[in-house]
């Protein structure tokens, strides 16, 4: 039977992501600083394993009889799920593939070198390249997919995202937050000359801060037989579904910014530990994409955890950790700071749709070909004054070479961002609608039931439904940013 | 060009060893608990690809074809030693293997189960089960390499080392202890009489025996850009060489447990660390065997670790570590504490060649057909009491249960351990004989002639020569025990 030759090779497949995703999560965690080209030697081999078995063209046949095999519903949906995977894999020619994975290479060093040096124009033939590069992917994976050539690229994050549903979203939000934007900082700017805020200052041990970090990913619903928290460079969410690993780094003066960061990665650590596991060798019980897997850990991060009947709960816990005592009201002001800023990273949950919907509005001339490479520095300008009256005009290294995504040829990627805040909002405002207490709830940190609504509405579906239609089927109506924007009007708007 | 394929081949198989060693040191270390059952499935799968891409049929060909090839030295022994390799593990029939994996996971299980209820009787047909099987495979592989049963076990294991060498050697050895354990123990007895000892009782801290461990694995050598120490249940040396990982266990009321454990491990790291890179991911790059290995661990534990000059230099490091103050007259009855006893694994260095010795001589006789399972318990009970005077007459647990080697089918190893420690004091002596300020340095806290010593006669050789051939070149002269005996006497025997 071809569904069972499906099932050994998803298992195969599994077996080598698995080896995957524990080498790269222990890479930046407990790897000795001398073991990296080895373990660069060795992924890149298991890589080469991993594609050459899940684009053997037997397996296309394999697809094609088990479609006409007696099959039940998720096995049907699973063949689908890998026949779209298994379309993606192979509808580049692989001369093309090999010739991009160099540029892209290339072009992701350079831009490790030259953004610290500001240098845009040794940067640009590089990513020129790229650009190049990718409208031809964009335009052969369109054809394969019968999609438009963006379209085709945000495929690979989101499926079933589509820029002409996205670009109203975003429209409307933009026209929002450009008045917006002053209006909170203005308030924040009042509240602060009335009240000077209570000093975050330290130092607070790690091992504190460690300790508070677990008691919350506890209390939020982390589970620590399948799961674990350690220190890395750059904050991550990596490893399996039974075994997530989450990462953070700790800054002495400051301990919301590990607790921020344990709790988004915990939102992101939720859902791959809550997902179907009878199906976890096949794609059909992977995450659904980018945006949905971003929806979870700003739920946790923004929607709980920034949340003020979050702190009534959380303080006593906070001052049983770190031995300092704070009040709601002292909190808050930090836990919901908006600064405007260059960085995408760095920005707060207020600005930082405006970084994101720039890159998507840029990302789309540029494969569209209405861009060039040549005009990035002066458009990103343009709209970084227009948005948040910033100028980079002077500093490419913080506009056009700010983000890894560009260089290493991600483009349709940036959308997912602020789609997850949005989509997050929504299931807020669902969740809130068939369950009036959550608040309450969250206040006496009680998170059985708003994770018992995302694991019957999102975890356990995997992939069972396209992008748009999980937002849906979850939340009721179709992705729509009134429910950002009225969260965003409740929480920085009086 | 065969080679060139060769070498790719290796280059794969090494990513794929890589990966399983990593998941390996990271199973007993950073896993979560949960995590066991999918890590399991994705190792097995891990180590099919791997044994069917290294035992391929165009391999044999490659390696056919490559020895008439334009090689240099090193290349030609690479292959030699692939094509040994290739011969082991493609020597049985895959049928055979199916069915004695099979046979040996359930013996496994098996034991875990009924070690611990002392449960012989229903243990025995499993064992008996194995036994056969083994005789079995010591046929085969005896066939295809031409060595006597028992022999072609241990060339799994040791290569070149044959019973007929060993079986003298460990007779004299055997009849020295026999007189010699009761001396040390009456030697010792009197001086607890006459110096009661002062008592090691803690509680030492984890996090500062911990830095104890690392104080003494850096001034020995071990490279932490290449390696790391943390903790697990049972220690070990594992990882790759570029990063090896090894662990320890910490009591809180005897540090020198953990610590000889950390010297002992640094002992096998310190092989790892140093063997040729450029053969990296060719059989010839590895470590010759189990016996030169844990000539190496022992080579640090015992004959470094547990030497007084050692602790002239230790003991100022302890005090600065654990904050207590210990005289060399102190600390060395703990150092060098001899002890009757049933367990292996917890017996010092004199009685520990005793249990190995019987179990040698046991199972050559189980395997040449002339023991069978059914008379195990008397024959283990008859050796014991000759040779350490104790009964394991009812108590098979710790009797022929007591390791998990003989229920894994790992027949011909134990020789191993005491090869290991005849061949770390024929060492030492041969380092002496070239270095008489061995001991002087030793008690400043200076390795590097001791190491260099090691790094150009063994490390750096790989799998360039058989053991015995190893031993020869390294020291001067074949494997003798009367370097092993003449370093018991001086250290128990006044």
């Amino acid at each position: 039977m071809s569904f069972q030759k499906l099932d050994e090779l998803c298992h195969k497949l599994e077996a080598l992501e698995h080896a995957l995703a524990i080498l790269g999560a222990d890479e930046a965690t407990h790897m000795a600083v001398g073991g990296g080209a080895k373990r660069a030697e060795a992924m890149a081999a298991l890589a080469g394993m991993l594609h050459r078995q899940a684009s053997a063209p037997e397996v296309r046949d394999w697809i094609e009889t088990a479609k006409s095999e007696d099959l039940n519903d998720d096995q049907r949906i699973a063949v689908t799920e890998l026949d779209r995977h298994y379309t993606n894999l192979t509808c580049l020619p692989s001369e093309f593939v090999e010739r991009q994975t160099v540029q892209r290479l290339r072009c992701e060093q350079l831009w490790r070198d030259l953004r610290g040096k500001n240098d845009w124009d040794n940067f640009r033939p590089a990513l020129e390249a790229v650009v190049d590069t990718v409208r031809e992917e964009a335009a052969l994976r369109a054809q394969v997919l019968k999609l438009d050539p963006y379209d085709a690229l945000m495929e690979q994050y989101d499926p079933g995202n589509r820029a002409a549903d996205i670009a109203p979203v975003f429209e409307g939000l933009k026209t929002f937050l450009k008045d917006f934007v002053p209006k909170a900082l203005s308030i924040q700017a009042e509240r602060d000359a009335k009240n000077p805020r209570k000093p975050l200052a330290g130092p607070y041990a790690v091992e504190r801060q460690r300790a508070l970090g677990l008691a919350l990913m506890e209390a939020v619903g982390f589970d620590f037989t399948h799961g674990s928290l350690s220190v890395s460079h750059h904050p991550f969410c990596g490893g399996v579904p039974t075994d997530v690993r989450i990462t953070t780094r700790y800054k002495s003066n400051d301990f919301l910014s590990a607790l921020m960061g344990v709790l988004h990665e915990t939102g992101h650590a939720l859902y791959e530990q809550n997902l179907p596991h009878e199906w976890g060798h096949w794609p059909l019980g992977r995450a659904r994409g980018m945006a949905v897997h971003e929806s979870q850990s700003l739920f946790v991060e923004k929607q709980l955890g920034r949340n003020p009947a979050f702190w009534q709960w959380a303080l006593p816990v906070v001052e049983r950790e770190l031995g300092e005592s704070w009040k709601v009201e002292e909190i808050l002001p930090w836990v919901h700071h908006v600064e405007r800023g260059l960085i995408r990273v760095d920005a707060d949950e207020v600005t930082y749709p405006l970084h994101v919907i720039l890159r998507f509005e840029l990302e789309r001339e540029l494969i569209a070909g209405r861009l060039n490479v040549a005009d990035l520095p002066e458009a990103w300008n343009a709209k970084m004054e227009e948005y948040l009256g910033l100028s980079t005009l002077d500093n490419p290294a913080d506009g056009p070479m700010q983000d890894v995504h560009w260089p290493s040829g991600a483009f349709g990627y940036f959308p997912s961002y602020t789609l997850g805040a949005l989509m997050a909002a929504q299931q807020w405002a669902a969740f809130e609608r068939a369950h009036p207490d959550a608040n309450a709830e969250i206040a006496q940190g009680r998170f059985e039931a708003v994770n018992e609504w995302r694991r019957s509405n999102i975890w356990k579906e995997g992939s069972h439904y396209s992008t748009p239609d999980l937002v849906t089927r979850a939340t009721g109506e179709k992705l729509d940013a009134r429910f950002f924007i009225a969260h965003l009007e409740h929480r920085y708007g009086s």
